[in-house]
């Protein structure tokens, strides 16, 4: 199954809701629609369907996949009965982020980029990464949906995206061995880990991790799929288009960790919960830093994973007055 | 006013309950039940004042905060009205972290905590510490309460403590200047940054920001003081005990960065939400590593801070039976 999020128009203002995606057909169900209308159909009344429909299809993904087992045999059940009575065209949605993590995590594992960007960042690598899975957190508040443009901060010259796995957790994690990983595993996304490199120079060299180099857009969508419907996570076809030129294309191979010891680490005392995501790390040339190319405002970034989709983000005009700190001079 | 969250018994399980404290009385209001009686003395039904009240005192102090300047307005009121039938005494009570924030941010201000933490670990100061205010970000989903026990996770052997105001966040901030800063600060609490000294080296080392070093506990608490009852945020006394020596102390004075420069640094191209929770980065000698002293399991670690109260936790034991990842072998 693939599952998104979009917003729909109410009278208070846009409301989140969730999707089953039919890309085939270029349509979506509104899963909770469909799951008001098959309950009527059952003797429920209005108002009692809409209560169990918004109880099992919340606006939030995390808060739906929160329910378990229950939320996918929902979905199932929902797409079944009057699809046609709850379905939308794709053109013209508005897509929100596939899921809402309670925080974004994001990894470092594939060894071709780890190489490249040591390269051309001129950094040494540290002995730790050997040691340990490094994976930075990003705030959960700047993430966006398939189309959204994507903010550019006046401080940052040198814009970069990132082609990246969005790995969404489908259960609480807590001390979860590699072994036992899998099943915590919800389904796949793809994201776009965008990042300033001349500030991210800086912020690295502090060691606390990204803070305005990263977090003022994480890309996340266009939708889910479901963990089923993949046959080899390591074999997963991926690819860059820049203003429809095709900049990079590789797999989801030759990784210095796996997915699931990623999810271990993650969750060794520590939670990951229902609806978070966990960023593979950027795929070997899957930034345009590594193959010395430059992007500019207006500039349309595709990232394409197969038996996802593409995720498709313009970047936005330069933003402007913005605060700065004032230099320190020197205490030690 | 002291602002705090403690655990009541449900039916359903413990239930978190928003409570005004009165430290001198050693006694806490509950609030929702406080505006309930008092609603129904009004005239309210027994289930609108239940409805009512639980919408201005939900369980989790963030959503309360985001209500803005209605939710100091219906504590100031709940707080004239009924008191005695609605209060508790302090003794026994499960205590909460005092907030529940959407993600944990820590910087790092104090000069002489950033002096002595460099030489502690051997660490070359860079001069990006002069350019820009380092943060880390934490998870949300191991804070723990006033009176919790530590998780003391197997692989972390050198244990540390760290004392910092937790500022804490009252309206959402983006994009805010440090002249305007002060209007977002919703109140001060205290907070206890658990570090694990042996493995935060090799994770600052990778430069993505603290993982397993740090996500174990985050103490917030014992509760917040609300920002009108400070005289000057630089001027307020802390120090430390552990089993009940005094191991430091000190004040909020001298630092690198104010706390209206770290909240625009935060805000900058993000979202602060109300209820986030800023540390303000350690106090000078606030650590053990920085005094050379070593802690053990079962050691009480007291955090004081004039205005707001102690915050007290226990070290546990150290847990067992965890996995750990394989060394990789050098690929560059």
């Amino acid at each position: 199954m693939k599952l998104g999020r979009i917003a729909l128009e109410t009278p208070d203002g846009p409301e989140p809701r969730l999707v089953l995606v039919l890309p085939e057909q270029r349509r979506v169900v509104d899963l909770r629609k469909a799951s008001t209308l098959h309950l009527q159909g059952q003797g429920a009344t209005r108002a009692a369907a809409l209560r169990l429909s918004e109880a099992l299809f919340p606006g939030s993904m995390s808060a739906a996949i929160a329910l378990g087992d229950r939320f996918l045999a929902a979905c199932q059940n929902a797409s079944k009965h009057r699809i046609d009575d709850a379905s939308l065209s794709m053109d013209g949605l508005k897509w929100l982020p596939a899921t809402d993590p309670s925080i974004v995590r994001d990894g470092l594992t594939f060894l071709k980029h780890i190489r490249q960007f040591h390269q051309k960042m001129g950094l040494t690598p540290t002995p730790a990464l050997l040691q340990i899975p490094g994976y930075f957190k990003g705030s959960p508040h700047t993430c966006i949906g398939h189309e959204a443009e994507v903010v550019w901060p006046e401080y940052l010259q040198r814009m970069d995206y990132e082609l990246e796995l969005g790995w969404v957790i489908g259960r609480e994690a807590h001390n979860v061995r590699p072994e036992d990983a899998r099943k915590y595993l919800f389904g796949v996304t793809i994201f776009n880990d965008f990042s300033g490199r001349d500030l991210q120079a800086n912020e690295f060299a502090i060691g606390m991790g990204p803070t305005k180099c990263k977090d003022f857009a994480y890309g996340i969508g266009p939708w889910i799929t479901t963990i089923d419907e993949f046959k080899d996570l390591g074999a997963i076809k991926m690819s860059v288009r820049v203003n429809g030129e095709t900049w990079a294309v590789g797999d989801s191979s030759e990784t210095l960790w796996s997915v699931d010891e990623l999810i271990a680490w993650v969750s060794l005392d520590e939670f990951a919960q229902p609806g978070d995501l966990i960023g593979s790390g950027t795929m070997g040339n899957g930034s345009s830093l590594e193959i010395d190319r430059v992007l500019k405002p207006g500039d349309v970034i595709e990232l394409d994973v197969e038996g996802v989709g593409v995720l498709r983000n313009r970047l936005g005009q330069k933003s402007g007055d913005r605060w700065w700190p004032t230099k320190r001079q020197p205490f030690m």
